[in-house]
């Protein structure tokens, strides 16, 4: 472990190390790595967990509890068993729970693109008011700001604290700006820093007096249960608050089963105000035969209560705690004091998030492609993929198994030391 | 069986008969029946035909034929079998399919939304463009209707002829006005009418010349394997003859397996040209983790190839066939020669279409619904629910038995009867 801050070497020390260093990266290049570190994909482990999913139903054993055939049309808002695990998850009322399909993104495109084109609750069209603005808490996740590009969204950047949000920032740019129509938030261990916004910071959000009277909180729940180390982080209900501060219908709620049960597979869903959930339902009538209520029914069957919900995710703690420490670990031995870079060790989530020194996060993403290690683009963590500071690189350990991913590790940390003395070398 | 034309009956002999058909009536009345033939659901005996899909993958077994773990995130227009089923079934390649969730209306949903915010192609938006018109053959699906009724978009009514839609109505509208974006069509066993398109029909909506670059057919072919009398009706291939034509990028092609295996729980996809796929897919990418693998897997396995799609299809007319003659053979003996009413007899898709003399089809629907009969409600055939000369009533036989249906069509009939001497003896 070396431990000398690389700004203090001097010109033939950067030189003599910045030479070791390519030649061990010279021998993982030489060994046609294949790792993928890209997306926040479960590993075969993980999915292995809901296996019996697959088995759970039959030809005769396809009904609900509450005697509805899931086979057939109907149930556009999802059966009710499924409405009540997700309430209990989220802590709200079933009523306040519209199931969706398998994709909880596809729910949040769905919602962007009606009130674009809708308006809210039946108001103005976001389209026909003018450029439409979003608030996005960067760095954040790139699904959410492609949406936005899509739509044609002007993106602004928000700073994170380790509250969450840049809540002054927030509040100010809001009440003057009547186009800013959204703000994307991941309340609980946020894609990438593993962030849990502060009570404050939940209230202050709660509370917005923003300009537009249609603007919604995207409130994008993917990893409320998803703690791995130490209990479930509790913050305050966003749906409740709102009430209390006299914003009932500005939260979207959304998340889903992709990361409990089978990715691909899994059981979105939102909520919201019992009234914005009538609104939705109308168009789901417009809109779809309902969702797959037999994926439902096996989700049911699978998990049967909130209980088992929490027990199976003790299980996946388990699988995910030794990969998260095994990117920490390597993390700490090879570029602890070093100067160069700094990390965060969330104890949930999906991801690592990293930051090099200004500069260096594109470079060392590219060496670790070199090297057959693909992490997610440079950027990526940034509205249009554009990090002002060149420093953010997303890690996503949960694909790779412990063993690849020391070595996706070994690569990555020589990457950064690679890219942070070529750019000291060049000052 | 009673023969005599109703129009010729004596004052006295409608009173008489009209006081008959009531006490017949009111005994059904009183019978509190609760019958449902108002969609075109599935009956439990069509479902169970394919009950082993429900245990056709287990724990150790999730992986595609090429590969693919289905359980996980990615490919977002379906795996190769499924898009290679698809493609058999329509006749094209497979890489002009897109497959997409459970739901064709869903995808027809989304295909009109991102026109109307996006344009076709990347185009100008349909709705930033003015009132955007479709043209829509009714009788028609009444799903097809709220969709443009959701969007704002005028429906002009096209009637329907028995080799589909009056193509000079068509064509003299398309041509002069270019604010006709797209035309609903169901080309084969058309709902309600089960009217196949003939080639000339075909050909003549390929050759069109509209008058907007970016119009489109949408071509919704739910019911090109539902024959339950003869052989699968062969119809000219739309996406070559629009190739031909010079409009390769005019078709959307729609289908699902929801009639086919689970009516909720089916896969569904859609075709075009390659480069309207390539666009789709860019989207996809945007707004979706991707469908549902496992349940395209279940479809793959279960039904391996086109060969067994066509032979399930044939244990499915077999369930098929005595109900719609049922109501046929009931229709016959109570209401032939009477001169109140005309219907078809399809021999596929879902529905008998029927028509009573003018202005009386609510009065029908709603005898029947006094007597726990639920019709499709009178005038959903027509555009806005608005049939102008009250008339169409869409008979869906598949739900319920062939006992229970056998009951719903006597209630039928003395309606239809009652409802047309009551208006005969107002005349």
């Amino acid at each position: 472990m070396e431990s000398k801050n690389y700004a203090t070497l001097s010109k033939t020390a950067k030189e003599t190390k910045l030479s070791d260093l390519k030649e061990s990266y010279n021998a993982y290049v030489n060994k046609k790595l294949k790792l993928d570190m890209s997306r926040g994909k479960p590993g075969e482990d993980q999915l292995a967990l809901s296996g019996d999913m697959l088995t759970i139903l039959h030809g005769d054993d396809y009904t609900s509890p509450g005697g509805i055939d899931c086979r057939n049309y109907g149930g556009l808002e999802g059966i009710p068993e499924m409405k009540g695990m997700f309430a209990d998850i989220l802590d709200i009322s079933p009523e306040e729970v519209i199931v969706g399909g398998n994709s909880s993104l596809a729910m949040m495109f769905d919602n962007v693109a009606v009130n674009m084109s809708h308006g809210v609750r039946d108001g103005e069209p976001w389209m026909l008011q003018g450029k439409v603005k979003f608030l996005c808490p960067a760095p954040g996740y790139d699904r959410h700001f492609t949406i936005c590009e899509y739509f044609h969204i002007k993106m602004i950047p928000v700073p994170m604290t380790p509250d969450g949000p840049d809540m002054d920032t927030v509040e100010e740019l809001l009440a003057s700006d009547p186009m800013i129509k959204g703000m994307w938030c991941v309340p609980v261990f946020s894609n990438p820093e593993g962030i849990i916004y502060s009570d404050e910071t939940v209230r202050r959000l709660a509370a917005l007096k923003p300009a537009a009277a249609d603007f919604r909180l995207y409130w994008d729940n993917a990893y409320c249960i998803h703690h791995f180390n130490g209990p479930r982080p509790v913050i305050p209900n966003i749906l409740r608050e709102c009430e209390k501060a006299g914003n009932p219908h500005m939260p979207l709620i959304f998340t889903s089963f992709s990361k409990i049960s089978m990715a691909g597979a899994g059981v979105a869903a939102m909520a919201s105000s019992l009234s914005n959930c009538e609104y939705i339902r109308q168009r789901f009538f417009v809109q779809t035969i309902g969702p797959d209520k037999l994926s439902q029914l096996r989700h049911v069957r699978f998990f049967k209560n909130y209980d088992g919900v929490m027990e199976h995710m003790s299980k996946m703690a388990a699988i995910l705690r030794p990969k998260f420490a095994a990117v920490r670990d390597k993390l700490t031995e090879e570029l602890e004091g070093l100067g160069i870079a700094v990390w965060n060790n969330p104890d949930g989530g999906y991801f690592v998030s990293f930051n090099t020194i200004d500069g260096c996060a594109k470079r060392t993403v590219a060496l670790c492609k070199e090297a057959g290690v693909v992490m997610t683009g440079a950027g990526a963590t940034f509205p249009n993929g554009k990090d002002p500071r060149d420093r953010n690189i997303r890690i996503a350990p949960t694909y790779p198994s412990v063993t690849e991913l020391q070595t996706a590790m070994e690569v990555f940390c020589l990457a950064v030391k690679i890219a942070a003395l070529e750019k000291l070398s060049a000052q």
